[in-house]
Order: C-alpha cells, then sequence, then structure tokens
C-alpha cells in the first residue's frame, strides 16, 4: 500500500477560439497543490490548439480517450459560439460529463454544457456579458443571474474569464478542504472570493 | 493613412518549467484590446514548451527573431533555477530587454532578467514565497520588499503569480489610459488591485 493516494485527475477542454484565463486560471491553483493532481489537456483531436487571444496551447490526447477524469474543465471563450453547432463534439462532452465525478465551467463554458443537456435542472450561472446567450442555450437550466460561481451537486459553474479562479478553490475546498484552497490561494498571491454571492459584474450588466 | 495605430506588440517569453498564470493572466488582459494588441509567444527556440503545471504551450518565435516589440514579458516559474545558468538565453534576454519599448516580469522572472544585469541600480519587487532566491540573482538591484508591482521607467516588476495581472493593468494604463485597465477589468470580472503598495503576501512571509 502507497501513502499516498492517486493524484486527482484534471481534465482542461481546448477548443480553437477558447479564452485563455478560463483554462489556466484554474489549472494554475489545481497545480499548486503539487503531485496530489494530475492535469491533462483534452480537445476533440490532440495537437495545438489556438486561443482566443493568438497562443496556441497542445492537446495532449482527444477528449475521447480520456477516462477516470475527477474533474472535468470546460472553459468559454468565441470558440463556444462555433462550437455549439458541432454536434460530435457536443456528444462526446457529454459522454465525458456523465462519467467525471465535478464537472467545472468557467465563462461560456457553462452554455457550451448547456448545449449537451447535462444541466437540465440544474443550477448554473455563466459570464454577465454574455448571459444572454448562455440562456439561450439551455432553457431548462435553472440560471442563477448574481453569483460568482454556483454549486449543484457535482456541478461548478462559474461567472466569466477571472471568477473561474474563485471556483477552482471552491471546488479544491470540496474535494480537499477550505485550508488547502486557502494555501493554494496564498501560494498564487490571490485574493480568494470566498463568497459565491459576490458578484458586482452582474450589477454592471443589469442582471441584479 | 490608416485610422488605426498599429498594434501594441507583445512578446511573452516561455521557457520549460514556466508558471501557468505568469504568461496567461497578462495575456488575457492584453487580449483585451483587441486588435490593438498582438500577442507573440518567443521561446529560445520554436516549439512546444511544458509549464511547470504540466500543461505545454507553442512559441511561434524564436526570441532571437523577435523585433520591434511595445512589451516583453517574463514570466517566473521553477524553470527560472535553471535559466539562470543558460548564458546564451540570458544573453538574448538582456539584447531583447535592451531593445523593448517596455519590460515586464511576474513572480520570479524578476530574478532572471536581474540575473542578465537589466535591473541594476533599478527598482524591482519579486515572489514573496521566493523573494530572497530573486534578490540573490541581482545584488545591485534595488529590491521592493512589500509592493504589489514596482513602476521603474520602462520596468515592470510584479510579485508572485496573480500580481502579474494587477501589474499588466497598470502597464495598459501607461500605454492607454485607465479607463481602458478599468474596462480589461471588467470584462475578465476581475477585481483589478489598483494600490501598488497592497502585498499581504509580503507580510505573510515576513517581509514587511
Amino acid at each position: 500500500m502507497s501513502s499516498n493516494p492517486a493524484p486527482i485527475k484534471v481534465g482542461a477542454v481546448l477548443f480553437t477560439g477558447f479564452e485563455l484565463l478560463d483554462v489556466f486560471g484554474p489549472l494554475e491553483l489545481f497545480g499548486m497543490l503539487g503531485e496530489r493532481v494530475a492535469i491533462t489537456m483534452l480537445a476533440e483531436n490532440r495537437g495545438s490548439i489556438r486561443s482566443h487571444q493568438g497562443p496556441a496551447c497542445v492537446a495532449d490526447e482527444a477528449l475521447a480517450g480520456a477516462h477516470g477524469l475527477d474533474v472535468l474543465l470546460i472553459p468559454g471563450g468565441q470558440g463556444t459560439r462555433r462550437e455549439v453547432s458541432n454536434q460530435p463534439f457536443l456528444d462526446e462532452l457529454r459522454r465525458q460529463s456523465d462519467k467525471a465525478r465535478f464537472v467545472a465551467t468557467v465563462c461560456t463554458g457553462s452554455g457550451l454544457l448547456a448545449k449537451t443537456g447535462a444541466l437540465d435542472g440544474m443550477r448554473a450561472t455563466s459570464n454577465k456579458f454574455s448571459f444572454k446567450w448562455a440562456v439561450s442555450q439551455g432553457p431548462r437550466v435553472k440560471w442563477v443571474a448574481a453569483a460568482r460561481w454556483v454549486e449543484d451537486g457535482r456541478f461548478f459553474t462559474s461567472s466569466g474569464v477571472s471568477a473561474g479562479m474563485d471556483m477552482a478553490l471552491g471546488l479544491i475546498a470540496r474535494m480537499f478542504d477550505k485550508e488547502t484552497s486557502i494555501k493554494a490561494a496564498e501560494h498564487a498571491e490571490y485574493e480568494w472570493h470566498q463568497d459565491r454571492d459576490w458578484d458586482p459584474f452582474a450589477k454592471l450588466n443589469g442582471l441584479a
């Protein structure tokens, strides 16, 4: 018997036009857990994938090949507008979402997940500058307009871009404990917004 | 004559073991400027470069081939401990630093830049959990222990990891104006720490 449990497997989904911080904010914080976490980059096909901002990152594995994920991380970005019409990708996203222990979305990633039907009947939030678009992708989702992030069972959905970092710390607290999240935030010199209801950006967009 | 000025050229430096958020936090915020900014990923050699956390990203261009940079962005991460002994890389980093309009470092990236001598006589800060290491790389730098970020002429140096986002907004304010930074932060749903002297992490590490 090993004294160390198996690492938490985090799989982050890339697609052309993904939003950089949606992916790398949460992964930075998961990365603070060191050997307790193993990160894999996933996409419809392996290879390099260009973000909305320009930089390209490498998908190590095809989404269809992923298994045993503790966390499926789905970012947003302009590319979601195209991917909601990519049925094979949506089917695989749904299959992975059904299998993963936790599913976490950032920004318009919740719109993409909603389009698969996986969020039907669940409480969820999304980017506050594209909230109507997200809502239009999942009419049976219980959308929450004002929230930094929302937890409903094994689904963690966050507000826009940087909100993914606060949500990731919430998810780390769920999987480990709050002290682990506080340490991860400190080492990233990040001020964690622990209050899930903190959302000045909903007000800014007339959503609260 | 075009009605639009040429985009601001931002070059981000990658090396094996770079810290994800050091790179992608600032690039997310620069990316919010849309067509006013063009981002290039640089490394000693072109190709895919693995971060400290695992994910690999693509360097589009060799560092030696970069020219006309408005911002040279230098991240930190465990890889800095190796790169301070890589003299050809340090020489090229110094050459690019001398040419760039602004040089911005995140976390232990200031230790790497200090090793080139470019920060001699300048005020600079660094990660608060690895501060002594950074200081040891540049004995002639005027190190500032407590600061979210430090501006000295064309050099912007930030504290650890997430501090790079606050610094990037400070640099955007310098290059454009404060309103542009506020809008970029809002669209990233990010709460900008505008106070350069805000640094609870210095206190946490007995540096203030």
